[in-house]
């Protein structure tokens, strides 16, 4: 296992002082108690803070609102699966039988949690700088790619447009409650997606501008959830 | 203002190369459109990694959801708003009137950032080295006093104590449905608390289970708000 372990450490880069801290971060928990889950909460928390900060420096006058939606969607569970599909990590993940058998090493959730473990090893091997170096290059393309522009969409466009990227169906919006008198109504909607079992809802003083508050409560929702 | 943000600046230990940084970390966004949103950003991303790392090497043999919940216990915005007022960080913000007059230097949401923005300023001025041994030296009372025991609860102690350590109204567990055949029924219960707008629910095979997944859930939503 080492051994296939060293290809993909010098496909991607890496030199390990310490390979095993990358055999680690390549175990998935099916295979036991000595798993790639502490490392993978220590690589999301260094990634989140390299790629905020890449983000404030590359956007001086995005707001800060617009810089956390920004950092959302590049670090989001299908964004890492991605990147870890082009480097083809998934051939290299040590799975117990079960997840070997039900193909976990294709996916999203797997794929995402050893690019981030990867990340906390390199960290651990060899500190901050190389590690920010080494996910600034992962993210060197998605980085460029950024428009900002469409950053200053409305909710609902940003969520319509994040479940078509996902290629999921889209939300729905339900009237849940009318309230007041004629002249000043309140409208309660509730937004419900595929990829979220929890719906939420939004109070306005039009159906729309009701809609509009519960996409963005969604979006807040799942932005966390990633 | 300059000079009185360098007295703050003094009683934090910090010396700053641009003091201009710190100042706008000092200015809420009532003043204007240059306030310390964009800095609140960078330092809580900051933030979580410093505290994500140390307790990472603090307790070893804990696992990831341990570590994830005591970092969520460490960074959020009363244990945040609770060491700005141990440093009267209150007493130094510029605020725009309104705030002045409602007393805005009071409120946790305010002290919280602005704390978080001081950390980002230092980030700034004096790279993540620096940054990361204030923060430490900032939470080392609180690091110290971590008793992992106490994180071993139940769900429903710990959503229990976390209400109470804010002193808000205890959580409702209220029994949504019941279904399947006598020897295997599953329940539903919807958890409230006053902090936080959404219900959880937990499905379960008997209701006290039910109860315990609707509180973690509740657990998991309260992280991610704070």
């Amino acid at each position: 296992m080492i051994k296939k372990a060293e290809v993909l450490a010098k496909k991607l880069g890496l030199t390990f002082n310490q390979p095993h801290l990358f055999k680690t971060a390549l175990t998935h928990r099916s295979v036991g108690a000595h798993n790639n889950e502490r490392l993978e909460y220590l690589g999301d928390s260094i990634l989140g803070f390299v790629v905020a900060e890449k983000l404030y420096i590359q956007f001086p006058n995005a707001g800060e609102g617009v810089l956390s939606r920004l950092r959302a969607s590049l670090v989001n569970q299908s964004s890492l699966a991605e990147l870890a599909r082009q480097h083809n990590i998934g051939d290299y993940l040590i799975l117990g039988s079960g997840e070997l058998k039900s193909g976990g090493f294709r996916r999203d959730s797997i794929l995402s949690d050893a690019l981030e473990a990867i990340m906390g090893a390199l960290l651990l091997d060899q500190g901050v700088e190389v590690c920010r170096q080494w996910i600034l290059a992962l993210f060197a393309d998605k980085l460029a790619d950024i428009k900002l522009d469409s950053w200053n969409k409305d909710p609902k466009t940003r969520l319509q447009e994040l479940l078509q990227a996902r290629k999921k169906a889209l939300p729905v919006y339900e009237l849940v409650a009318m309230s007041g008198a004629d002249h000043a109504q309140t409208f309660e909607v509730k937004c419900s997606v595929v990829i979220c079992p929890q719906a939420t809802s939004g109070i306005g003083i039009s159906r729309k501008k009701a809609e509009q508050v519960a996409a963005e409560n969604m979006l807040i929702l799942l932005e966390d959830q990633d």
